[in-house]
């Protein structure tokens, strides 16, 4: 059964999925020692994340992070304790892609797609700084300065590095050798991501849970920077714990949601039209077990991922929703997910389309985010760079 | 015997000094495939170098470097053919410098010393770009897009990560352990010199040997960008062969002249009182080898250090020095050598005085040079990110 768990004092143990998945679809549980909810948001909050510009964004994407981005300028722009203080900073992490090869031409127009994603979500410029990371300086900037406070041993440990750079103990090639061909960008990132979250003195990320390990790093260099410093100048950030869902494929419902999967029938886009997602829900892969539907991500990979699905789409929880559909035939289940799914994307279809007829108005606006984001950098960049005698 | 050599087609063993000297101190031997020398300066070169922000410096200092950038201004600046078409960018590698602790209010400092240091020998604004390099954003963000451009087996192969981490076999801590301990500035620096030179697009590093393998490094980052964009868009920079000496301890003359070294007899600043200079030669470490006076590093280390700070004054070879002092008692030798440098650094501590009087002209000029800088590296940036997909 699943259930939003958050223990206090106990690491998460990345890699591991909380619901039996395979490697890369994590558990929903965020177990972090120091954490804020949606609900708890304080003042002068400065509330951080990018998201990889794939282009054109699918349902993992949509639930796992723009919705809860779009949740959070929702409560903060609707409070009047909060509105006036802080400041939501999202953006494309367009300098994380290339840690990776990317086609030039390819990442050009994926930053366009995942800025008119962002916009067709709901996110709004006026509530939220929205920006391509490569156009403000100061997080290369930054990340070379804390690159000279991370040791080589914490990056050795970050799990995703070995996960991304295929360090696998059945390969032909050593470890060493693996790490040798291995790009430096690829082992050094998790620095870099120290750098787009302190270069704003960001107080919250709404992390997803393959991402803990890497703000725990963000925690430690900005403590060895404090301690540099022989101040607390940066704030340690904290994990915001956002009610986002690990969307599975429909066809291989152990594994996450991927952009990448050559099997079409796997995701839904948020710009979708209804007719696909009424087919590639009534082929989505489910079980034979027979009788009432219940959550069992492990026995019942596919069935529970429309009930995740289900549960992000209405912002109910699990247990509320195995309620509601428990004596739905799988048929039913699937046509319900579809109409709720359909429902819920008709406007960011709508909006896409319509943003994507009008670059000029999406570079305008991620140039005025840049504006923004870079006035922030630079005021905390010379407040550092005088901190570290280059002033 | 000492003499210059330059072999074609064979690679330099770095960290094994040609004249026979501890690891530090390396040969005056530049053996490198490709290079060029002052007097086959091409036009339209650019050529880069830095300097380490350590301060007031020292003759290694001055004879390993800052010499010859005045050598190479005034070769340009003299030449028609040159004058209008090169460039000539020369500063701190304050960025650099935190690759180890450093105390910021000294690291402040210094940079001003620097720049002081380097006014004063000479070097004419005018003709050369003279900046610090954390002032030029452009550098931390190129070296972000090399890095995933850079293998770790490359950087791991860098010698002098090796020595700079304290990698010893003797250590109680194996190599993995001290390598974990190291800091990622440490390990990347060579990326942040392959985008300092690059950034300029420079045709031309006048390098000491031990940076050898690193523009190595530069070159093979720089193909891999070419072929990565599928155009010769960076021409790989061509070692300069300058007339550089090293020079070394006045105490423990097997060492490179240090400016961390604790023993004050064993350096001479190029602010140096002349009865301080006519001092420490007096007390200067020779041998007990009677008769005539030769060159032999490895037998005569101390005289042979004396023949090459005579040879750095005169811009003679040391044969032609040999041939001038051999008949010199040690007495003369060290006398002849301080009367030499008397003459050789008055203006430069006249004038470094008088510039450490005047800071706001140094900012101004650190400024003035940062803009000139920057404004290249910003086209240059541009085209960059446009080949790479962010623009």
């Amino acid at each position: 059964m699943w259930f939003p768990v958050s223990v206090k004092g106990v690491r998460a143990v990345v890699g591991k999925c909380f619901r039996g998945c395979q490697e890369r679809c994590y558990s929903q549980t965020v177990v972090e020692t120091d954490h804020t909810t949606l609900s708890t948001i304080p003042p002068n909050s400065t509330i951080f994340s990018l998201i990889q510009p794939t282009g054109k964004i699918h349902l993992g994407n949509y639930f796992g992070a723009i919705k809860v981005w779009r949740q959070i300028s929702d409560i903060i722009s609707g409070s009047p304790l909060l509105s006036g203080n802080s400041k939501l900073i999202f953006g494309t992490a367009d300098l994380h892609a290339i840690t990776v090869p990317q086609e030039p031409s390819l990442l050009r127009e994926r930053r366009v797609e995942a800025m008119a994603s962002l916009l067709a979500s709901g996110i709004d410029p006026k509530n939220v700084i929205l920006f391509h990371q490569s156009s403000v300086p100061q997080h290369s900037e930054l990340f070379w300065i804390l690159s000279t406070f991370t040791s080589m041993g914490s990056l050795n440990r970050m799990t995703q590095f070995k996960s991304k750079a295929h360090i696998d103990e059945r390969s032909a090639l050593t470890i060493q050798e693996t790490i040798g061909v291995a790009k430096l960008g690829l082992f050094a990132y998790p620095v870099l991501q120290a750098a787009d979250i302190l270069i704003y003195k960001s107080t919250h990320v709404p992390v997803g849970q393959d991402q803990t390990q890497h703000l725990e790093l963000t925690r430690t260099i900005a403590n060895s920077f404090n301690n540099f410093v022989k101040k607390e100048y940066f704030q340690l950030p904290k994990t915001l714990l956002a009610p986002s869902k690990k969307i599975c494929s429909l066809k291989e419902p152990l594994k996450k949601m991927s952009k990448s999967d050559p099997i079409e029938q796997s995701k839904i886009m948020i710009t979708e039209e209804p007719d696909s997602i009424r087919l590639k829900m009534h082929k989505a892969m489910t079980d034979s077990i027979e009788g009432k539907i219940y959550f069992d991500p492990v026995e019942r990979p596919g069935i529970s991922n429309l009930i995740t699905i289900i549960s992000a789409v209405t912002d109910k929880t699990i247990q509320e929703i195995v309620m509601e559909v428990e004596f739905f035939t799988k048929k039913e289940l699937k046509d319900y997910t579809a109409e709720l799914l359909i429902k819920e994307l008709a406007e960011p279809r709508i909006k896409y389309n319509e943003y994507m007829k009008n670059t000029d108005l999406l570079n305008k606006i991620a140039k005025e985010g840049s504006e923004r984001a870079k006035s922030i950098a630079d005021v905390n960049l010379k407040e550092i760079k005088k901190l570290m005698g280059f002033l």
